[in-house]
């Protein structure tokens, strides 16, 4: 398929060369940890989170970043004069934790990492907003905010700008099953939980569309059809799901797997190493700001959910019949869900029945 | 005392303050995970690694960044032809895994973060080399390389450059006392351990000094005393400490704190929360490329031991009487290390007494 990616700039390809050198490279070094008691998840390479078991434990780290959605908020703040980092330094903790959910691990600890061009861009509000944002984001999600880093890298980074990255440790809880994958199977559920609109995927495109005078002429001015502006609605905070883990071990759902939906869209619910068919029968509701990046860039109907999330920003995939008790459990806690597909045997691939088209295996290369 | 550092760039009094707001907003969220059964240990918060108690482990963690070495490494290889990207993967293995070990920890894994402004980064063989050196790394100190990010930030990152970052895993010995600083007192015996050069500190003094025609008219070709180009020397790989951990913990010393030296040079040495006097008698040899700086940086005596490492890479603090004990564990394991002076009662400060000078409590304001 065209990738929208790529047109605004970002090339998969060569990037995906360098992760397969770094993946072998780092295989070589997987059991090293070994005398120190520690045994990291072979299962677990590749995907969002790290499994680790220590004496009994299972621990799960990751290091996830922003990408560029922290330039949105700066031009959107230099542009219709909205502080919106609040919702960037939530959208950042979301991006790392949210990796967690799909080990199935609860978040401990995070380390946040804000590099700058200059050491001006801390002179501004901004980087109160910022740091609050990510303080109630981890006060959601239960964890301690214990340290990072904010080296300025003048010269390295644009002194306008924030590159915002983050790690974080969680663990599973003491005898639950591993979302691993190898208990996916023919009759298994996929369950949708709704995301709040762009999160962190999708920023290259959505500067694209306010940085086109035909596409968008007000820029990030310009009103949706509900009157919001573009640049408002394109920030709000990204949904984070560790509640929801919680709420699927509290109800005792049984998870065999879980992918949030992020780059590659939902290419991504085909992320297991496995050679499953997922047949998707009931669509979410798409946010209105995801819809309007869709037409203003005038991408196709299957570009666009090869691409964005499109209202689906984590995928659960239960064991058959459990699908509404997951639905259940996710809403209690506030969250919109729906039963939206089931497992098959059959060709890896992802069937989006009610638009017609499908994505195929060689369509998501991450591993 | 003049910073070098504000002369080169890097405001630290904007930071800190963004720094201290951080931490105060962290500090709401640490009790947060002990419903998942997990403690904060409180005197780790503001240190090098963050210790985390979980059923009995003791764990750490820490997110660390190169800052602008690699941005040496960059203008080495344009301008001298030398690729020595290897080192700057061992550099930042070393920063991060350094840091563990100022809290008695060992690595478990590790997570890199290299985010560029263009994928046209990796074309060239730069990133084999800086992967194969950061995996070698990790063959050193026994630690997993699982995984990381490396986005593509265009108009966030330099083209030219990278921003190299990582977070890492650690653990203490079961039944290891803490390296805190509670233990501290009168009469401890302070141990310098060699570094091997720059390390990763003074990266923006050094491009400063080899920018400026009237300080060093070769720019990076410039002669070192020893023949080396200065490009080379400054890029000679940090040097990595979990064997030193791992050996002195084998040898049964009373270590009661340690810390690396790096940012703010020899002033690390006052680290701990404490008011304590650290006697310094004896100095190891300086690194003929930190003379070289020192000297073209025309810095003074006490400037350059406030703000570089000047040979001591890290510093270990031992019991009284266990200082020789600390020198043979280490030089066993291949390092250089000498028992450099002394722990006394009195305010915080370091005397540097063979070059009548020394660091006041204030000059260190970290947390």
């Amino acid at each position: 398929m065209t990738d929208a990616y790529e047109a605004a700039g970002v090339d998969y390809g060569t990037l995906d060369a360098a992760k397969r050198l770094a993946m072998d490279l780092g295989a070589a070094t997987l059991g090293l940890p070994a005398p120190r008691g520690a045994t990291v998840v072979a299962g677990s390479i590749g995907e969002p989170a790290t499994l680790i078991e220590v004496d009994g434990l299972t621990l799960a780290v990751v290091l996830e970043c922003l990408g560029t959605k922290s330039m949105i908020a700066r031009d959107v703040e230099d542009q219709i004069g909205l502080d919106r980092w609040a919702a960037v330094g939530i959208d950042a903790v979301a991006a790392i934790v949210n990796d967690l959910c799909c080990a199935g691990a609860l978040p401990l600890t995070l380390n946040a990492y804000f590099a700058t061009g200059s050491a001006d861009w801390y002179s501004d509000s901004r980087h109160r907003s910022l740091m609050t944002g990510w303080s109630e984001a981890c006060l959601d999600v239960g964890a301690a905010w214990v340290g990072g880093e904010s080296p300025t890298l003048s010269g390295l980074v644009d002194p306008r700008q924030i590159d915002i990255a983050g790690s974080a440790l969680g663990r599973v809880p003491v005898g639950a099953a591993r979302w691993e994958g190898a208990a996916l199977q023919s009759g298994d559920e996929i369950v949708f939980v709704a995301s709040s609109g762009l999160h962190a995927n999708g920023a290259s495109l959505a500067r694209a569309v306010a940085g086109s005078p035909a596409a968008c002429p007000g820029g990030w001015a310009e009103p949706l059809p509900s009157g919001r502006a573009f640049g408002d609605a394109v920030l709000d905070a990204s949904v984070l799901y560790p509640a929801l883990v919680d709420a699927l071990y509290a109800a005792g759902v049984p998870v065999h797997y879980a992918s949030h939906v992020t780059g590659h869209g939902w290419r991504k619910v085909m992320r297991a190493a496995r050679s499953l068919t997922y047949r998707l029968t009931c669509l979410p509701e798409v946010p209105e700001v995801l819809s309007f990046i869709v037409s203003r860039a005038a991408l196709g109907t299957r570009e666009a959910y090869g691409t964005l999330n499109m209202g689906a920003g984590f995928s659960v995939f239960v064991a058959a019949g459990a699908g509404d008790a997951a639905v259940a459990a996710a809403e209690e806690r506030g969250y919109s869900a729906l039963l939206a597909g089931i497992v098959e045997d059959g060709p890896r691939r992802v069937v989006v029945e009610p638009l017609g088209f499908e994505f195929a295996s060689g369509e998501l290369e991450l591993r």
